[in-house]
């Protein structure tokens, strides 16, 4: 497999070892020899001696052929080359490069990383780092520590990928604090060669990994990403970490959809139709896989309170609600049941308050009752100290408990002592524990997550019949005459030639000419200017609503005409558009842009002057699938209004899906278009259509002139 | 002071003490003693005999009279009465009544608690519980445990108020893992006289308790509340969890303004008005105290993060940026200086990364620079284990510099293993530490909410002359014709009465008079009906829009009537209202809604259709000073439009405030008035002027019966 040689090495070079204590070299070898490598271990330093017991080489060149699998590499940069050389001539396959000096110190190490990218290609070899912390595998016939954090990594269910070194150092040092532990640990530093997307599918199919967690700045190709991790996300939960949500914004847009498309929304679109759970903390990622570490998934997001205490079980209440999930509806045969061995005090409606005194046969009767309830699908259970009872034995039972009850989540909320959780620390704990009610909820909210998107159908990306020449043509047009935008007529031609239901319209160069196409659409009209050099027409006043009569066309173009004139914008009038009057109240927008890194992506929500100040929209990464569609709609607040609030039609929402993935295929199609708005798309009161009444388009010239040719 | 026999008694009498293990008469002589209560202990058991080493009296009528300040009360409910009565013979002004078997037991418990209420208010005693866990003072003059938690209190400055026994006792329990302690603690159970506001009254000037912690379930007299919390966290902090967020909202209500009030919307309302920092868990509420316990309040919100990390320097800037709190802008001097020592590879932008291989004396040299700088107001420091650099010595490193630079906060974020906290927890700490930057950043907002509360103005309710008697008629009028909803025209002519601007509008209760009104007020026009048996105009058909001539209100006027004439709803019409068609795309709600335990609160936000869907609206709790009523228009979304973005007119925002207060006063005025909407309050295009364009009021009917007798 792609990765074996680095993460299941036969025997280990370290290139760089040394006895000179507080040095990498000798960390790491501490390490390797401390955990317990399975291997050999060959380290090499040019003035050979002994280190940490084993006889050193005195470069590579002296090591038996064919023996090594991995060179963990950590000399000074400028010799990682010539090491590369020699590895390679010796059969090593897997690099691991610590060193740094490469990309992260400017330009030279930049070039520096691509020679040594360059060798890795052409040995057919793969390289973790450089710039890095190392690799683990903690499975007992490997027993790898080859990293040289502080501390030694705790055995566990986790695939880790760090990008950052120092923080990646940090997580092995408080794991065992956690509860938690790796199978597989990989620092991938300046990801030259390997990144996450290497290790997620190295992973995917690696029977010790059991879910996977990423820390991560930056995606480097988000498309493969999402290829691999929504796959394999409905294989094992992907829990990631994706620092960087301030960074400064894309560069000033001059579309809504690009002004809107912040710099994380791609990040998390992309996330989140990827299958992956993001978590904006530390914290919560670690808090979230203790919960996948312990839990089956659910198979619904019904969930029972049991507590001993009423403070915390409204807490989880209350979490549970805002989470949108359900407080179980207790039977009356569960309830019944509860109550002949519950004093007369306690709540059997959820939250299930056993009271204070509750002894431990209340919990464990209590637990395994509620358990049994075919409308429970979850139990969280709620221990607060009281007179005799030790937390310890409560865990117990719980996870006694647990262990009968395989098919369903339980999970812990014990508000004592830190003592209890460094005792848990030392224990094979089988349940999730927390201190508080939220961190449980959290928990469980996760699994459910998980589940959703389990069940989550595949989704497929449509192909619509359109009239791809026709939109060439127009693209061709406008880059013939210099323009990187497409004016309204063009704009909103290219929508027609892709199927996108656009409203009845001519164009007019005349008055005369309009008023004929206003008597043929039929009155009332709309009249637009059209400029190749006038973008935002409504600023100059070039809309005109609502034109009841020929006579009144006939004196708002000459008053557009004027107007123009005195502002000196006539040049660039192309002419007028005459359309349709769309009589609805609800004005949409949806349309396209550029993530620098991610590509594009589709906007959909609540247009009109709403757009900016509500920022009800939401974005998804191309190309969508019908079933992303499907969600998008859904997914603004704005959806009610489609499903027709007080009293107006309800929209077609299958015509809204179908014009996102027309867009989709239109960008798919002729990648370069930048940006793309169609606002308003106005739902039609007459029948609930979803009409494009206006749009922008606008292309990368370089791209547009190269792909066109 | 008024709790001063309770809290700081000079003798204790335990009514019920017990020798049998394991039961609270017990368990309690126990905490005292072991936490060695100063003042002396009077056990008193039927069966006298000698509990802990102190000779029992068998009564509290053996006691020596005038001795004894606090009875503990722990015997069963049905003895408690009569020990009340001995107690006052004895001269005993403070009791704590741990016994179960009141008001939460059902109505004969709330008859007993009734009965104990009015003993203590005949005796002029005060009275913690019944049902409560009992009352803590860590004050080493005083060392009264008189709880029967598990673990003794920990010594600190916090005022703790516990709705919830059992969970007191659990916070008891973890104080010491947390570094934190209780100045004094008083769980208040049943709050039959001592409740969460008579605890904020005495800690007012309380010189122990440098900050007020409150769990509640309830808030018993709303108004009160407000009025202490509100003057006193100008003071010291009050930081507050409010549980039961998701009870069951209020019952359907008809309006807008009612169906958006929430169960939970009076509570966060009233918190936020009072200067509460609202805390959503347990945890929050922890980690902000150990802020407070820590740092000065900041003078303003410029942060400088200083990392050996890049990671969580990004998590952490990440997580201020979505705070709305500024990065520190590290001045070119700061720079030159952190420059001259820390290495090449570090960073001296904000965050500051010393990069991993900082050692102690980059820390210390660092932070020093940075603090310096005055640009910075508040520093988080973030460390993570390297090689060589021991957590405990940066953690002294940081206490040492912040005793020399007490007037900014400090904050550390050490991601390092459970036993540095253990470690802590031992310690005399006098920075906060977090294990996770989000953590950090958390803390430093809350100290900087705190700032701002501080800084903000106190605000007046203002007094506005208006008609009130015109109002007053109006409501009678429709008392006397039995409606609890006033007509469009009645609501809008109270509007008037109390001098909001409502547009220009006439009754017409035929064809002629509508026609002759519109002449006057100039087309076009809008006409309304005003029924007495139809509220909801709309969806009848009852408004007619853009009313362009003469001709064409007749031929409206002629088909209102016939459609209402048709579905049978013509015999309540009282006529048609003819208002000026106002101009503006811009529709504003504001109004007035009842919660049942917190009574008016006042609402604003984007109207129109938008209302239910977008749910961009704010709530107070009236009545509303003009700095609440400046906060409230400038906390919603729709405030972009008001400002004047795209190119509209900027609303007379001033005037929109007086639109709220005015609102206020007239709840003020007439307390019966159950709901009130505005919609839409259209802010007209000509002059940014906020009309009241529609208006419904409706009154609880028996209250303004009483009212208007």
């Amino acid at each position: 497999m792609i990765l074996d040689s680095i993460m299941k090495p036969k025997a280990i070079a370290v290139v760089g070892a040394s006895t000179r204590a507080h040095t990498i070299g000798s960390e790491l070898m501490k390490r390797l020899i401390e955990y317990g490598y399975k291997g050999k271990i060959y380290p090499i330093n040019p003035k050979g001696g002994v280190i940490e017991g084993i006889e050193a080489y005195k470069s590579v060149a002296d090591l038996p052929a064919g023996e090594v699998d991995l060179a963990v590499i950590v000399v000074n940069a400028k010799f990682v080359l010539s090491t590369i050389d020699q590895c390679h001539e010796k059969g090593i396959k897997g690099l691991c490069v610590i060193s740094a000096g490469f990309k992260e110190t400017g330009s030279e190490g930049a070039k520096l990383e691509a020679d040594l990218l360059a060798k890795v290609r052409e040995y057919g070899m793969r390289c973790v780092g450089p710039n890095c912390l190392g690799v683990v595998n903690t499975n007992p016939e490997i027993s790898m520590d080859a990293c040289f954090a502080e501390s030694l990594p705790q055995r566990g269910d986790i695939g880790f990928v760090s990008q950052s070194g120092a923080l990646g150092g940090g997580i092995l040092n408080i794991l065992k604090d956690l509860n938690l532990g790796f199978a597989q640990f990989i620092s991938i530093g300046n990801q030259a060669d390997v990144d996450a997307e290497t290790a997620l599918e190295y992973w995917e199919n690696e029977p010790d990994v059991k879910q996977i967690l990423l820390y991560m700045e930056s995606i480097r190709n988000p498309a493969n990403f999402r290829k691999l991790a929504s796959r394999i996300s409905k294989k094992k939960p992907i829990l990631a970490l994706k620092a960087g949500r301030s960074a400064a914004g894309a560069s000033a847009a001059s579309s809504h959809t690009g002004s809107l498309a912040g710099a994380d929304k791609a990040a998390d679109a992309l996330l989140k139709q990827s299958g992956v759970i993001r978590e904006l903390s530390l914290k919560d990622l670690f808090a979230s896989a203790k919960a996948f570490r312990n839990c089956p998934i659910p198979k619904g997001d019904r969930i029972a309170v049991i507590t001993n205490s009423g403070g915390p079980g409204i807490m989880a209440t209350d979490a549970i609600s805002e989470y949108g999930m359900q407080m179980a509806k207790i039977s009356d045969e569960t309830k019944a049941k509860l109550r002949s061995f519950l004093p007369a005090a306690a709540s059997v409606k959820n939250p299930i308050d056993m009271i204070a005194s509750a002894p431990i046969e209340h919990y464990r009767q209590t637990v395994e009752t509620v358990l049994a309830d075919p409308n429970v699908d979850m139990a969280l259970v709620i221990y607060l100290p009281f007179l005799g009872l030790k937390d310890t034995d409560v865990a117990q039972a719980l996870m006694e408990i647990k262990a009968a009850h395989p098919e369903k989540p339980i999970v812990g909320v014990f508000m004592t002592k830190n003592e209890f959780f460094t005792k848990l620390s030392d224990m094979d704990v089988t349940v999730p524990f927390y201190m508080y009610a939220e961190e449980g909820v959290d928990a469980l909210e996760r699994l459910n997550r998980q589940r959703i998107w389990m069940e989550r159908p595949e989704g497929k990306i449509p192909s619509f019949e359109v009239d791809r020449c026709a939109a060439k043509k127009i693209f061709a047009q406008a880059l013939s005459e210099g323009r990187a935008e497409l004016t309204t007529r063009e704009s909103i031609d290219v929508l027609d030639a892709y199927g996108i239901r656009i409203c009845g319209a001519g164009f007019a160069k005349t008055e005369d000419e309009a008023v004929a196409i206003a008597d043929r659409i039929g009155y009332p009209v709309v009249m637009k200017m059209t400029s190749k050099t006038t973008s935002h027409k409504t600023d100059v006043g070039g809309v005109r609503v609502n034109i009841g009569s020929a006579d009144a066309l006939r004196a708002e173009y000459r008053d557009l005409i004027a107007k123009l004139t005195e502002k000196g914008l006539i040049d660039g009038l192309e002419g007028v558009l005459i359309q349709e009057m769309v009589k609805g109240s609800r004005e949409m927008v949806c349309g396209i842009a550029t993530d620098p890194q991610f590509g594009p992506m589709m906007m959909f929500g609540l247009g009109g002057v709403f757009i900016e100040v509500m920022k009800d929209v939401t974005f998804r990464v191309a190309p969508l699938t019908d079933v992303e569609a499907h969600d998008m709609v859904r997914s603004v607040k704005a959806y009610k209004l489609l499903e027709g609030a007080r009293g107006t039609t309800p929209a077609q929402i299958d015509k809204i899906e179908e014009t996102l993935l027309r867009l989709s295929q239109l960008v798919a199609d002729f990648k370069f278009v930048d940006e793309l708005d169609i606002n308003p798309l106005m739902i039609s009161e007459k029948n609930g259509e979803p009409i494009a009444v206006d749009a922008r388009i606008k292309m990368r010239v370089a791209e547009a002139e190269a792909a066109l040719k």
